[in-house]
């Protein structure tokens, strides 16, 4: 089976609906073979809410959808379930309950071994890198590691905003924070999404596909632009 | 021995030097009995650099620095310290590096029962309050845990920034992310220091400096505006 991943930098794009700006690829991605996709709402407090926000919003393009937390065991709707899709909210928090929930490598297992479509969405991409050490969220809760998920060799950095040489903030700007983060030994690439962009994985091709581009970092190195419909599969190679 | 705190959101203000805007504050906090101050540069990469940056500010001000990497033994150079400040930078790797030095204990200690000043800015600020749940920084790096020095019963959010209602940036607000971590169980109220703004703690006094105010954030309760030259010695009972 091929890895097929949909990573996708954030759900709401300024001026528009839930999941609006990506929702062509969203049909695209899971196809016509999909019919239910098992979504994890662990990043938001309200569980509830949260899935039937995503209910209602794949109902219009034609998928049920079940929330992992609804199922009396979480594993076993992984290992049942034709899809994926982990939403955003707070990194932390979700990845603390991926692990307390046991269901880490039962999805890396379903996506790397099933072909398993997995999409995620600003957290939900975090968690299917490497490790959530380019996260934005604050550390709300202490999960029991940074690892991941593990489903590319490389990090992601969603929501990604370019510095801004207005302001008069004083905090680090989103480039230093990478820049602090490849100060440390054996860290991996960053990808960094800009809102309205998202990353498709279909086995050894990776697409960079939106409307807004991303920008590459790698320890030691000048950052590096690349355009919508790059291809990006170089990535995948360690 | 009272305890003595000057905890500061940010070492430098835009448009002026490192700690300018809180030079006097530094002078009278420290005062003439003090006349080496131990310096904890673990926040960045490159500690001399750091270092040398710190020690040249407090010359100014009559003040020997002397950086606690440069000792053999951490420890023992916080056992002998006059007084600490401990800088900005990245929180995860000023608290991990606390944590692997061994000095996170001694330094409660010193500051809780011998009285020794205690001055942080932004992380530095962050590790002296219950925990570094409420720091803005990226994660770059495991420490063993998110528990601090606890130098005060609650957590402080440095470099605060009001939500911008112009902005058509989707990730979440300041004020979005706290409220995230007041839906987890038993988490501690939270200031939130702008910059400009600092609190100084002797023994049960806890006053507001600076020139930007504070905002209160209490779980379940709607977030409370201080002014500068308010009295928020009500933070210091639990």
């Amino acid at each position: 089976m091929k890895k097929r991943l949909l990573l996708v930098s954030n759900s709401t794009l300024h001026g528009s609906g839930y999941l609006d700006h990506c929702q062509q690829h969203i049909s695209h991605f899971f196809g016509k073979d999909v019919k239910r996709v098992l979504f994890v709402p662990y990043a938001l407090h309200d569980r509830d809410a949260y899935t039937k926000a995503a209910r209602d919003k794949f109902k219009t393009l034609g998928y049920e959808v079940d929330g992992i937390h609804e199922a009396s065991d979480p594993v076993d709707a992984v290992r049942k379930a034709e899809g994926i899709f982990i939403g955003g909210g707070n990194t932390f928090r979700l990845l603390k309950s991926l692990y307390d929930n046991k269901v880490v490598t039962e999805i890396r297992r379903r996506v790397i071994e099933d072909g398993v479509p997995y999409m995620g969405s600003s957290a939900g991409t975090n968690v299917a890198t490497v490790s959530i050490n380019t996260t934005n969220d604050m550390p709300i809760v202490y999960p029991p590691s940074f690892s991941a998920i593990g489903l590319v060799p490389f990090n992601i950095n969603p929501h990604y905003l370019d510095p801004d040489p207005t302001s008069r903030h004083m905090g680090e700007s989103r480039e230093q924070r990478i820049t602090q983060y490849h100060e440390e030994a054996e860290t991996p690439r960053v990808l960094a999404l800009r809102e309205g962009s998202l990353l498709l994985v279909e086995a050894d091709k990776a697409t960079l596909l939106g409307t807004t581009g991303a920008r590459l970092f790698t320890r030691g190195k000048t950052a590096v632009e690349y355009e919508p419909g790059s291809d990006l599969s170089f990535l995948l190679t360690h």
